[in-house]
């Protein structure tokens, strides 16, 4: 019973090929697709071919793992995960800062894992006035109930995208003008950096930071000062500091122009 | 199996009239005590005795609810929840202060409820340099296994102490010079306050914000800037980012000296 219930908070999930199918078709957003490991029959291939389509994270798992996350029991075969709200275009996001008039600032996470993470950065997102949040496909928390919570209504009004590649998104937006500043509690103070304009702010995994590839894709990295005997800060109160010292930046940038 | 799991990860507790009776006597940080309803047993009627001479939290429960807090089955009408940690006190944190020679810089929660967010605070509170923080005895966290774990090793270094009323001792600190500024989303700018000398900064509830009283006994209110369409932070981002203001402005202080 607990069991069931940690499941129904934490998921949303679609089991049983009909159903799977007709979310595919229906264009319902599905963050993972698992499929029965070595399962060769006509449907199953229909909906993997869907899947693949639309860029889907595939898994093939043993049978045991699928009837103990089956809530039904008659999974045949497949169970998709799908996205508690629908993700949105870095297309949407650039237009939203167009609308407003003001320069974008978008913030990106390298394989946030934490649910409560980010939850708590799409919510400083939308206090920050940040135009949208960008997260990759793989290794990272996607819009999971707890995530909608968490973020305490803020997923109704900023905008998330998910994209496959987060270096390529970060090519394609320096083109726009935009500057990449990575969070890196070694990183030069975040006082000290000019951080107004067109910006992305990078926030790495709770762990190991952000990856090495997204690190060198980014003009400058922020630091936080460091008073204390620990060696970083929270993920979320990481991001939320950051984000307002862009904050602060563009209100003082506007005063004196 | 699993709830078993779920207790020990969030509570260490004491059952059984000798454990509790021993851990009193010892001096052990206790943060409540449970006593079954009615229970008028001389052993049981010496614990409550103790309980009461350190101010410990107590609450008469009925047999069921023990019954279901239990790991062994063998509680004899008592259970304690002892804190993870050992508690401070505030005359250390001013002694770490002055060491230190530095202004002093506390953070006080009022009511802050998800360990999470405690865990958190606490780890910002570590990095930012603050001397200690306070918490309230009655409803709030206490030093639990995931605060401690949250605080990602903070409360080895961070001083927290735990007071009776915490407008008592916002005035005992006010005495000795102390300026308490109130995060409140409605507050004016925290950019436009002077946030220097010795402060305390004072946080309140995750859902209703500081008490009436406690509010009454801070010297301003500081507002984060807010542009989004959601009506507040997370508890421990909203922290972090006043906390860094305050940061921001020592150094600022500290370089035109």
């Amino acid at each position: 019973m607990r069991e069931k219930k940690n499941k129904q908070i934490n998921e949303n999930i679609i089991e049983g090929r009909n159903a799977v199918l007709e979310a595919f078709r229906a264009g319902k957003p599905i963050d993972r697709l698992l499929v029965l490991k070595g399962c060769q029959d006509g449907p199953v291939c229909t909906i993997v071919r869907e899947a693949k389509k639309r860029d889907t994270i595939l898994q093939f798992v043993e049978k045991e793992r699928l009837a103990q996350i089956s809530e039904t029991g008659r999974h045949q075969g497949v169970i998709a995960y799908t996205a508690a709200y629908e993700y949105a275009s870095v297309e949407d996001m650039l237009n939203l800062a167009e609308k407003r008039g003001e320069d974008p600032f978008l913030i990106l996470l390298d394989g946030i894992e934490d649910p409560h993470n980010l939850g708590a950065i799409i919510r400083t997102a939308n206090l920050a006035g940040a135009h949208g949040v960008i997260i990759p496909k793989r290794r990272a928390a996607g819009l999971t109930a707890v995530v909608a919570k968490t973020s305490a209504g803020a997923l109704n009004y900023t905008p998330v995208a998910k994209v496959t590649n987060l270096v390529k998104t970060m090519e394609e937006l320096k083109k726009k003008g935009f500057w990449f500043v990575c969070a890196d509690m070694e990183g030069e103070s975040m006082y000290r950096l000019n951080l107004t304009g067109p910006m992305g702010l990078v926030i790495g995994n709770e762990g190991e930071g952000a990856g090495r590839l997204v690190k060198e894709a980014c003009d400058f990295t922020a630091g936080i000062p460091m008073k204390g005997e620990i060696d970083s800060l929270n993920a979320s109160v990481a991001a939320g500091v950051l984000a307002y010292e862009i904050v602060r930046q563009r209100l003082w940038q506007n005063m004196s122009e």
